[in-house]
């Protein structure tokens, strides 16, 4: 699917002939959709869609797609986002010292699983400093401590507008950001490796161990404010026995963290989720 | 949800417009849709969507929406079918010996998990004909030999309409179907207590065993006249290991086959499963 | 397996020699061991294991197995629980007012996949007291106040007493037991409908769809006084999305539920869980 | 554990005190046990064990425990192997094209998730010889045609005996390799992209997308002259739906082959897997 196809991702109060709306903005402008799916969540009132469509025949340019869209929206209270499919997002991986996330965060790249550039890395160790290097990133070593966090905060944002970063992904990366950073740098995509909201916080495998469970988890979620409580995009478990001892859920749980990261990270990228009510619509 | 709706399940070849055109549909008659999904096949090219909207306000008379759509339908080459929520499907239950999957789909109709009513059970075998009449379903046992399928089989049909069967589930019914039956009552769901194709045909748990397979797995299909080569509903599976004797994937897979089975039904009776081309869509 | 069994479940401190004295002791005598599972916690530094045997052909008579291991058991510190595979156990099954977990247990009981009598059942509510007699169970009407609740514990341990009960199981009895009744009557097991210690406490399936998760599950314990903390015994999960309502997650949760609390009461009942230090080995 | 660790893998005829035969061996040579499981597989009579203790403090030196040992398994008909845990496997991967097993299994040999070595790479394509080079193996492209099979097998063979390897394993290697080979050099496993027995053979996520199935596999396995009929070591599967093209179910297969070779791996290389009767026990 190599045409460039253009995404809606839209919610707005419930009402009658919302679907129709939209599609027909759509065809009336020769564009051809491949992709709608839509949700109404009867609680709250809300209607929630994603509508993909081919860019080739359609016939408004790209920079007035979003003012012609705005006048429809705006009458139904619409909160809506346009993305592009050739519009090739940049990230940045942040890490501490393991580095199975990071590899495989590169290897999905490399295989044309993610569509995006990965031109930095930052990390609180120089442990992974290597990887970066041979993966032709640049890598940042920012050492954080109590004294020295909201200056690191500084450098760090300073890096984001520097290399044109879209996305942050926390990719293990063993540091609580502040609310000041989260609110001038939102984009942000971590995974915990816990099957929250069990075990939020510090040591999971630990205290997953010390508590008996017989299945462990990992959570990729949106980072906000409250620590492990932002909005989820994906979660899975593997099962665990009594013979597990912690490194043996560590060592699971390095699987579970590589996949669930990768696996909302490609919804991300797909403009595939949309947050409302700190919940995600994952529309796959 | 005790408001009625109405559900279209389309397939056509794909073009521009479908989703547009269908929606106005609706909303130009004053519906409300609660659910509309779309699948796009590329490889043969055909758009298959599932619609629902609410009859409350829609301006067309029941008797008149399908004829009303037919004109829309018939320019596109469109394939469809049109259900009402509130029309109560009728369900024959057919059964051999064992009894956990007519009991659990007894349990969930009267949970609600169904909306439907269960009035006849046709079994080759007489020992579940205390469970139908304690349920208020009429049980019938039709014994089958080589020399009497055929007439049995019309027996069937015969009590198939007399009692007004929308759809045939065989809930663990060890009798291969004719194809003629087939031809002329094509609405049946069967169980397989295997990971379909894997051990199609008799004793999949013998097969499964002798082979030394990790998992076992159930399958829910619409019967068509290959054995066990219709179009797949709904799969899952269960791990096992080499403590597992045949007894125990026997037991196991019960649980699956309930499962599996019930998940099947449900979606086929809440017209969520759209058939082309030997494969199911599963708008869910 | 119609031969009768002896069941030894140990826990001593780790030493040299463990396996060979315990496997002495069953092969000196004329056993046939069927089953020998042991685990080491290193941390603890424990010995953990589970022996079955036959006893056709085994030397000791059954009074006597308990005070001749004895005589190994002390010197070494051990733990031991001593159990026969046809001393039959007797349930009291707990309900309020949802039917499918006790459903579930009788008809795998009928089926007989647990080897277990279930003469009593005690609920708060009236609405399964049909379900009791049709199956032959004598069903108390307990119903709990703030203000009667020491009273009807007090009816409740007699009860118990007076039909022999060896287990409890909480079928989703929505009713926190208090101290003084556990420590009279510990061999409690309960069904939590959510993955702890995620969502402990009461409407866990209202707070999982609040929180947004992407899996919810169940979870089988012992009962201890501080709730919804005693030892797991297991665990299931099922994926959710954004389409299941509250009244999804209580409809899928209720699969979840049948399903681990069945497996948990049948690991019990074949004394395949042994527990310590509020955690438990599951030899399965 | 540092501690080097001897396992013995023991069959045999099923009968009164091999528990306490075995153990005795160990304790009465001065060695403690920290794992022993066992299985007797009732229905062909056979008693299989996994026993490893620790090698610090046992009285017989290394290379008289197997002679020691055998005196007592032949009166027993017993076949066994001991292996010691500090002796480190050398093995050979074998690939084609893809990447993504090679690469996971060397960031798990390096992650230490696995205690090998792997000096050699074989593969009939060049495109992955820099992946060789970079980890420091030796990367020999031998290309197969129908005309050079025998004489490449042979080049094969004196390879791995040149580099004195222990296991080959091929990873996504796609050739058939010849009876003669298989019976040469029997350590060998396999990843096979489906859930054996269903699409053994070519081009099986193709077949599973024509089937229209709901759920993916792998299979790990044992090298075996019947095309994809070994004794399986592991399984897993992943759910996929209508959405998904042959192009995500290879991407999703990626995933679930990468870790299902990879558990199958380790628990060769702990010496948890028993072969027999074409099935494994894995003692995990």
């Amino acid at each position: 699917m190599t045409v460039p196809t253009a995404t809606l991702l839209i919610s707005c109060p419930d009402q009658r002939g919302l679907v129709a709306k939209f599609a027909n903005f759509i065809y009336s402008n020769g564009g051809n959709i491949i992709h709608a799916d839509q949700h109404t969540d009867f609680a709250s009132g809300l209607f929630l869609t994603r509508i993909e469509w081919q860019l080739g025949g359609f016939n408004l340019p790209r920079e007035l797609i979003g003012p012609a869209f705005n006048a429809i929206a705006q009458p139904l209270q619409a909160e809506w986002r346009l993305h592009f499919s050739d519009k090739i997002p940049r990230i940045a991986i942040w890490v501490s010292r393991q580095d199975h996330c990071l590899f495989d965060l590169i290897w999905r790249q490399q295989a044309k699983e993610f569509s995006a550039e990965i031109p930095l890395i930052i990390s609180n160790h120089t442990d992974l400093k290597a990887v970066g290097e041979q993966f032709g990133a640049d890598f940042y070593h920012l050492p954080i401590t109590k004294e020295n966090k909201a200056e690191q905060e500084a450098k760090q944002l300073e890096l984001l507008r520097q290399y044109n970063i879209d996305l942050v992904i926390l990719a293990k990366y063993m540091q609580v950001l502040s609310t000041d950073f989260i609110s001038q740098f939102p984009q942000i995509i971590n995974i915990h490796h816990s099957f929250l909201p069990a075990f939020a916080g510090a040591k999971p495998y630990h205290k997953a161990h010390e508590r008996g469970v017989k299945i462990i988890g990992a959570t990729a979620h949106y980072v906000t404010p409250e620590l492990d409580a932002g909005p989820i995009i994906e979660q899975d478990v593997v099962r665990v026995s009594h013979r597990d001892s912690i490194a043996d859920l560590i060592r699971k749980g390095k699987d579970l963290e590589r996949f669930v990261l990768a696996r909302a990270v490609r919804l991300h990228l797909r403009h595939q989720v949309l947050i409302y009510d700190n919940r995600t619509v994952v529309f796959a």
